[in-house]
């Protein structure tokens, strides 16, 4: 194992490890071009052939012979990610948002009855909350569930086809029970949205009365998955199906729970299931470096021109651009996968605390989640194409497995959260940060000035904090006078970014809502932009921090080195505008990116077997034939010269 | 007709409203979800009652039943690719590239024998000319076809398998012949590539002696196109089978040609094969446009959050970054439309123009088609992306089209041309515009200064000349006073972009020459990021020409604007750096944007109507539905309240 190696596998290298060996057999591999039913069929199959421990049980509360772990078990569906996401997504909906909903939401009484037949996929389950006419604001759902004293049971029903639940995975095929997300009624009252464990379908399969399935046919990806729609007729649901932790409701129909405010519960209980974002995150990142490895594989054998004069053979890896797009790329994804291992410790940390969850960690852990599911999920789309471009032709055929990548990541930059959402709730934490310090929005027109000391409480660092905070102190004063490669000046251009656009967002808002009292649509969408903005600054700098935190050996600095100075060349408008650059060093940071390039051409190779994706999960045509034709190919050309 | 549309369908709006009328009727529209089997067996089908007349003829010469339309067929291709991009490829190899390459490349005696029977489809031909090892770099294939005087007949080879070619829409399945492209040897010397018109199957399909096929199975996308490998071993192939315009052998073996040079002579036969780029990057702009229309329309229904306090029902449109998502997509579509449809105007006239082919007119339609081909591929990609993101999990399912219209068009920015190839042949040629000025490269060293009146020269005004130059002549002295919407001032910013660009590449390439004089490859390839900013900037200047020519009406002046200023914003760091852009100004130009698309917003429906897309081609289930599911449950939210 190389030292990138360990640096990137971290500290559930064994989880790793342990998917390497336990997953070998070509059986579990993607299958290129199936049609959807002989993909669900088999994804149903493999589904139940999974290993247990330390795969798909790793989530789960030991006492139903879980491992207890969620940092593993977030790592463990990663690691499906590099074999087939279908597998990973189906394998997600069953133990990550079915199971973990159960465990998150449920009582003891429904563990004991639910979990060890969840944990054995014996029992196969929804997660029912996107409904077709709300997928983002969760808190809206349509879905009712009304309760009624006299019956002693719940009236579950979809009142309007917009209400109907929609991309539901497992819906289609395989689920016999969902939880589903509704609002509770009772005693003529809403409480907000709530969770009940439905049968959705008997022993042979066939929907429960009062049940409606639907398909959702075929999609651009995930063809394994059986996503649908289930609308519900008044069915009848026992009182004991509630999930209750967060709300109760007695046999009377009176209504208890431990957090009086409805939307501060809703939150809490969403909170819980945070870990769907992190495995999606994750697991996007996993598809990255699959694509990565097989187009800088195949770089380093294709050419393109013939280089007259040239003793070297010059192959596509070789070009700048090449490098501009495949390189560039990696660092990023070194970068992230930096950052998913911090944020995958966050995790760990507040799902195994004893005692009171920490409200402020909690939030942070939230927040972080977010901003790096989209980051990492775009990120993938992005670099997949890149990738498949960079393959030419072959890249566009099924057997080179870079189309399916593609596909079946695409849908990632929308669920478990629209990433624009999500970004605007990174935003909004920031702001909260701000709020909580300086009083309501309106508060904040009289408060004529930003301390310095609120904005180091908002701007926490994020890893590795007395190590950051020493290379930032030891920056020289005038930049111009400090080298490109200086991490404390990195650290203080990112972090002067995220909070440069911070205090202008509250300057505008504050403005807009002096002018604009009553309409706060207009007041947030006239600066929705530059929310965008900061949010991204801020992921960019958490982002920074945590490859800060693990660059800890040569190659590792420079591929931070190419992180930090392409996110500052992305960005350089806006560093040119705010006077943080001046042009001359603004070209600079372009002339030591393409010098970094040069330095790093050679370690390609290298910097992609470090992803350790075993060799049968690459299951890539190129791979197999290309080193042979190319010999054959050089051999001809000699031959012919 | 609005004014929008008629001005979007332009001089070929009479093929525009044939094809409206003739491909009526649902049996033509692309299907979702369909196996390969089923893609090819229907593609194969519909490619035969397609209508001839102005559809697939339109291309021909009048003597074999023809329209002689060049600018037609390319209009009639485009509106092929809003029904089925499968059907539009298919057409496109079977009449564009096969039979385009038998009229352009073959002698009377060729065109009599042949096309009738092409352009009815009763011979399905394939165009041979990329190799598994090379795809970009044509010049160099391996494929040889030595000339033996003895027995008067030519024999094909596949030395090795790099050789064989690949990617071949048409080889899987129905192609009968191929144009195969291959190194003519006679008399033991080499001319280069020429073509061959080649038998590759019997009458029942087979495969010919000495003829393999192979199947490249499934693809990402356009499954409807049966492409395939084939290698040639020792095939013998009559004399009279060249297709002999620009090179002859006669029976003895002499090789004779009007153009003496071989790598010229190369390069004129491929300029006469220019009207496939025109296609392809035209076929990509319309399928941008079908999922903008869906997009736009279902985000004038589809809600994301309650607006508390707003009397207005807030739709996903309202947003500021759905806005900026979609309207800024929508005017550099408007904007690559109308340069389309002038670069679609220069293919015709230089390809219908009578005498000898203008050689300055030709080599800059061809660096016209490679820039926009590139361009428009890739807005294509990066817009059909947003679109399925913008429209969430709707976005991800078949029945709403955008997955197919993405798989579909992903090819597009690698196949007839690697995109950033294309580019650097679009630089090249800027950068031989200067060397015909001041001589060779090694000229260049000694050549102290750049003159205005050369410059002048290379950037030739592309698209109404006068009217843009009383523009820019109009433009205060000072930026700074000029308005942001200032159209001489707009194309002021986008010509200094390119000039200075221009100049700095060749400063450096002369540095290079004096310091590397030994080492082309490195010369060139330390500047290669900097020759592909030349090229889109040249690209982008060329664009907002042809916007300004056809910026007729105030809607499309607001649009053309949006164009400008959104350029000039995302190369603000430029701006910047090479202080044509004051800080000050720079943010005004942002707000300016968000300025805009306020006033835009409400016209957004309309613009996508413009595009005056069949209802039924649309084809996305999303759009059917969504009205009425819109209206019930805003009826249904009432009675809650």
């Amino acid at each position: 194992m190389t030292g990138l190696q360990e640096a990137l596998d971290g500290r559930w290298a064994h989880v790793r490890q342990e998917a390497r060996k336990q997953l070998a057999g070509s059986h579990f591999v993607a299958v290129p071009g199936e049609t959807i039913e002989q993909a669900r069929e088999r994804i149903s199959r493999l589904i139940t052939e999974l290993p247990v421990d330390p795969g798909v049980a790793a989530g789960f509360p030991k006492e139903y012979g879980g491992g207890a772990d969620p940092g593993g078990s977030v790592v463990a569906a990663e690691m499906l990610a590099q074999l087939d996401l279908s597998l990973m997504v189906k394998a997600g909906v069953q133990w990550g948002l079915f199971g973990g909903a159960v465990v998150a939401l449920g009582n003891e009484r429904q563990h004991a009855a639910y979990l060890p037949d969840i944990i054995t996929a014996r029992l196969m389950g929804c997660f029912a909350m996107t409904e077709t006419g709300h997928g983002s604001d969760v808190q809206q759902l349509r879905t009712l569930c009304t309760y009624d004293p006299a019956t002693e049971t719940f009236d579950l029903h979809t009142p309007h086809e917009a209400a109907r639940k929609d991309y539901i995975g497992n819906a289609a095929k395989d689920g016999r029970m969902a939880v589903v997300f509704a609002q509770l009624i009772t005693g003529g009252k809403s409480y907000g949205v709530h969770a009940w464990l439905v049968p959705i379908r008997d022993e042979d399969g066939n929907p429960l009365p009062g049940v409606t399935i639907g398909d959702d046919g075929h999609k651009a990806g995930l063809l394994g998955v059986d996503n649908g729609r289930i609308s519900f007729d008044h069915v009848t649901v026992p009182r004991d199906a509630l999930l209750d932790r967060y709300g109760q409701v007695s046999s009377d129909g009176a209504y208890t729970s431990s957090i009086e405010n409805d939307t501060r519960r809703f939150f809490t209980m969403l909170g819980t299931l945070v870990r769907g974002r992190v495995v999606v995150g994750g697991s996007s990142s996993s598809a990255t470096k699959s694509a990565l490895t097989i187009a800088v594989r195949y770089g380093e054998t294709r050419r393109q021109f013939g280089a007259p004069g040239e003793q070297r053979e010059i192959v596509v890896n070789d070009y700048l651009v090449h490098q501009r797009k495949l390189l560039v790329a990696l660092a990023h994804t070194y970068a992230l996968t930096f950052a998913q291992e911090e944020l995958v410790i966050a995790l760990h940390e507040v799902q195994t605390a004893d005692g009171a969850v920490d409200e402020h960690r909690q939030r942070e852990l939230e927040s972080r989640a977010a901003g790096l599911k989209a980051v990492q999920t775009w990120h993938a789309t992005h670099t997949i194409q890149v990738c498949r471009e960079a393959c030419g032709g072959a890249g566009y055929l099924a057997e080179n497995r870079l189309p399916g990548l593609k596909a079946d990541t695409d849908v990632f930059t929308t669920f478990e959260g629209d990433n624009t959402v999500l970004l605007q709730l990174v935003a909004k934490g920031l702001l909260t940060g701000y709020r909580d310090a300086f009083g309501s929005l309106d508060g904040w027109g009289r408060a004529a000035f930003v301390a310095e000391q609120v904005r180091e409480m908002v701007l926490e660092r994020t890893a590795a904090r007395s190590l950051i905070q020493r290379l930032v102190d030891a920056v020289p004063g005038r930049d111009e006078e400090v080298a490109l490669t200086d991490r404390g000046w990195h650290l203080r251009m990112f972090e002067d970014r995220e909070k440069h656009q911070l205090d202008g967002v509250i300057r505008r808002l504050r403005r807009g809502a002096a002018q604009k009292r009553d309409r706060q649509f207009d007041i947030f969408n006239d600066v929705q932009d530059h929310v965008l903005s900061v949010a991204k600054a801020h992921v960019d700098r958490v982002v920074l921090e945590a490859f800060v935190a693990h660059a800890t050996e040569p190659r590792l600095e420079k591929m931070c080195d190419l992180y930090a100075l392409t996110v500052i060349e992305a960005n350089k408008g806006w560093y040119l505008e705010h006077g943080r650059l001046t042009p001359a060093r603004a070209k600079a940071v372009t002339g030591k990116v393409n010098d970094l390039l040069k330095q790093l051409r050679p370690e390609m190779r290298e910097l992609v077997d470090a992803f350790a994706i075993p060799e049968e999960w690459l299951n890539a045509a190129i791979l197999r034939e290309e080193e042979g034709r190319q010999e054959t190919m050089a051999a001809h050309d000699l031959s012919v010269r």
